[in-house]
């Protein structure tokens, strides 16, 4: 069956199917996998030793090694992920209109699942129980397609969960999995059966899915986020929450790249954050103006487009809280961006006009994610502004429709004048 | 100036100064435009009736000549129609989501403007002051393109309305009006300064514009509506909803094209309702099966995914609700479908299942319309399931942005077991 026929088949058959059944029925799936992964688990540790193997025998480094790996205590998160989802209130059918239009003709909005769904992601098995079991609980079919160095797992570790899924009593191919490099490029092509794609991943891996495509795409590409500090700006916030927003983890895609400095605080708040950043080993690089107090790489205009992901920063100094929001809204990702300034006006003119999913003040950039929001499991951080924005939860993965339940009612009678609407929210 | 750098200005410098404007600013913008159109309306009418003669020259024919037409009565339509959107509740800076996540973090979700919204609409006059209007209300720039038939008209009804805004102090660029054909290629290459694009018009037209940019679209292409008579509906009001989904108004997006009806029903209903066809000259097309009933010229499987926007109507017999559901999600536009039943679980199976933005029981698919589902103003209909779907009034063209206020706040806390979250919905 090719990708396309696949996808076909989920569209016309599992979709509808799944997008009908209960909560209950989904509930006791996903309790099915979590039962079924915990009776597997040596299964799924021994598959997961051959792909350790190779990575060794690769030259895989060790900080990619740790992702790859799935032990008891991935397995055991993954179980309570699992129970925390099955708790979660269910997505489906929510009623966010009921109107009745005129006598006997109700109008009805209600949360459905988006439908046919492509997830591509990075090598880390726990990524596929999480996206695979969220799927299933908004009533979506996945198309699944994970890191090639984690392959052996992921076929152990699909194959429990599907099983689960249809001895549980969900739809045939209501998940497929890939193993083919080839395969996404199949997928990207499916526009009709696939409604939506969300890729995870590199920068550029992002980019090249975002440009082959005609199907929606969710997801964030660059994340050149920006932690501005103003002339109203505590110095004790100011190094503390650089430092956290710079070092906490550098390889992410919240973590601060770019430093904006308000000219009146350069020299007596900036550096205090220099010496925080230099004593974490953090490379300052600047404009010429600000070479004096950092002595550091000089750098051009052009360079703040730049995403390091790494012990680098770069810094500039501004006049005010409007160059900032200017310099951000050009350079940035519209991902996240902070101010610090106990000045509420500053505070309250950077949130309204800074162009970004995330919008902080006086907190770290890190703080940009799904479990620190509250949202229980994430999807995946979306830059994009049409439909969901930001860390994406459960509530990025249902749309809704419209049902319109009349007694032979007919629009005629209305344009004729016999009729008339009567707008009534129940 | 090229429309790339009309529209860059419009993202970097217009569009963050009109997302931080208050609603009394856009709504006295608003009250200022239909005051300007007002007292200008001869110039209008001059401009109108230059259109019309170039119409007439070129042989445009009549019902498209009336769209083109601006005269009193379409211009107090669109009068009522700015009255009705100042009235009209702000869609911005709305709270959706207020969350301590730990003592003195708060989490915010408030509505705000998507940005620069580029809209390419049919040869209508009033779609120009019902767009630019509903963009000013929702704190969106807008580059307009209207229909090349009423140039003439379009360009003195922008010049008075991006007057009216800017002497009412809304921001330069706010609003833009592109007039040469070449332009829209132009504006479907400025993805990063254009956040969505709204096509409407023809099949063809808005399909070009899908597969032609990598800016996101909402709109839809095709209309293909179903109607189907269940075995359990009632005939009189099968014979109603059928003639009045087919002929009120046939070339719409709304009107049924397939008429799927249950074989338990083909020789007591199905003759009532081809009669009642008949008698409003429709022509009926059907499988051969059907031939002895309706006499009408015969089709094949493929015949049933076309849009024929006349006096046309295709019929096909089914066995059953399920078998009514999956003739639609193949061969329908996912716009809008409906069923005649007096049976409550078929209903409630047919709406489950149908896997289109508005899904009607015992009613009219022509009532699937902003207009007539309350939301005041229309901006279009979405086949997409992304952000809005169905019909979409002003809450179609915001998003959201998170805002999270902290008092030095950092993640290091929280990853090292100082802090732990506490999350509190507000």
């Amino acid at each position: 069956m090719t990708i396309n026929e696949l996808t076909r088949k989920m569209k016309l058959i599992s979709s509808p199917q799944l997008s009908a059944s209960s909560s209950d029925a989904r509930n006791k799936a996903l309790l099915a996998i979590a039962e079924a992964l915990k009776e597997n688990s040596e299964k799924i540790f021994e598959a997961n030793a051959k792909d350790l193997a190779n990575a060794d025998a690769s030259g895989v480094p060790t900080p990619v090694k740790k992702r790859l790996k799935f032990d008891e205590a991935k397995l055991s998160g993954c179980l309570s992920g699992i129970a925390d989802l099955v708790n979660l209130e269910d997505p489906l059918r929510k009623v966010t209109l009921d109107r009745e239009l005129d006598e006997g003709l109700v109008l009805t909005r209600l949360t459905c699942p988006i439908g046919v769904i492509g997830v591509i992601f990075e090598a880390r098995p726990d990524a596929l129980v999480q996206i695979s079991t969220l799927c299933l609980k908004s009533g979506n079919c996945a198309v699944l397609k994970g890191g090639s160095e984690t392959r052996t797992t992921n076929r152990v570790l699909f194959d429990i969960i599907y099983e689960a899924a249809l001895s549980a009593g969900l739809p045939e191919n209501c998940l497929a999995l890939c193993e083919e490099r080839s395969e996404i490029s199949e997928l990207l092509k499916c526009e009709g059966n696939v409604d939506l794609i969300i890729p995870r991943g590199s920068n550029a891996f992002v980019r090249y899915i975002m440009d082959n495509t005609h199907i929606p795409v969710m997801g964030h590409a660059d994340g050149i986020c920006h932690t501005y500090i103003d002339a109203a700006a505590d110095a004790e916030k100011a190094v503390k929450i650089v430092t956290d927003a710079k070092t906490q983890y550098v390889s992410v895609c919240n973590a601060t790249e770019t430093l904006l400095v308000n000219r009146n605080v350069v020299n007596t708040i900036l550096p205090k954050v220099r010496d925080a950043l230099l004593a974490k080993n953090v490379k300052i690089r600047s404009t010429a103006e600000l070479a004096p107090v950092l002595n550091g790489e000089i750098i051009a205009d052009d360079d703040f487009a730049n995403e390091y992901l790494d012990y680098i920063i770069a810094v500039k100094a501004v006049d005010s809280v409007d160059e900032a929001i200017a310099h951000i809204n050009r350079f940035g990702s519209h991902h996240t961006d902070a101010i610090i300034t106990e000045d509420r006006a500053a505070a309250d003119r950077f949130c309204a006009l800074v162009d970004s999913a995330d919008v902080f003040v006086n907190c770290s950039t890190r703080f940009a994610d799904g479990y620190r929001f509250g949202f229980g499991a994430e999807v995946g951080i979306s830059t994009g502004k049409l439909h969901a924005r930001g860390p994406v939860g459960l509530e990025g993965l249902v749309t809704y429709k419209y049902r319109l339940e009349g007694n032979g009612h007919i629009v005629a009678d209305y344009a004729e004048g016999r009729r008339s609407f009567n707008f009534k929210d129940l």
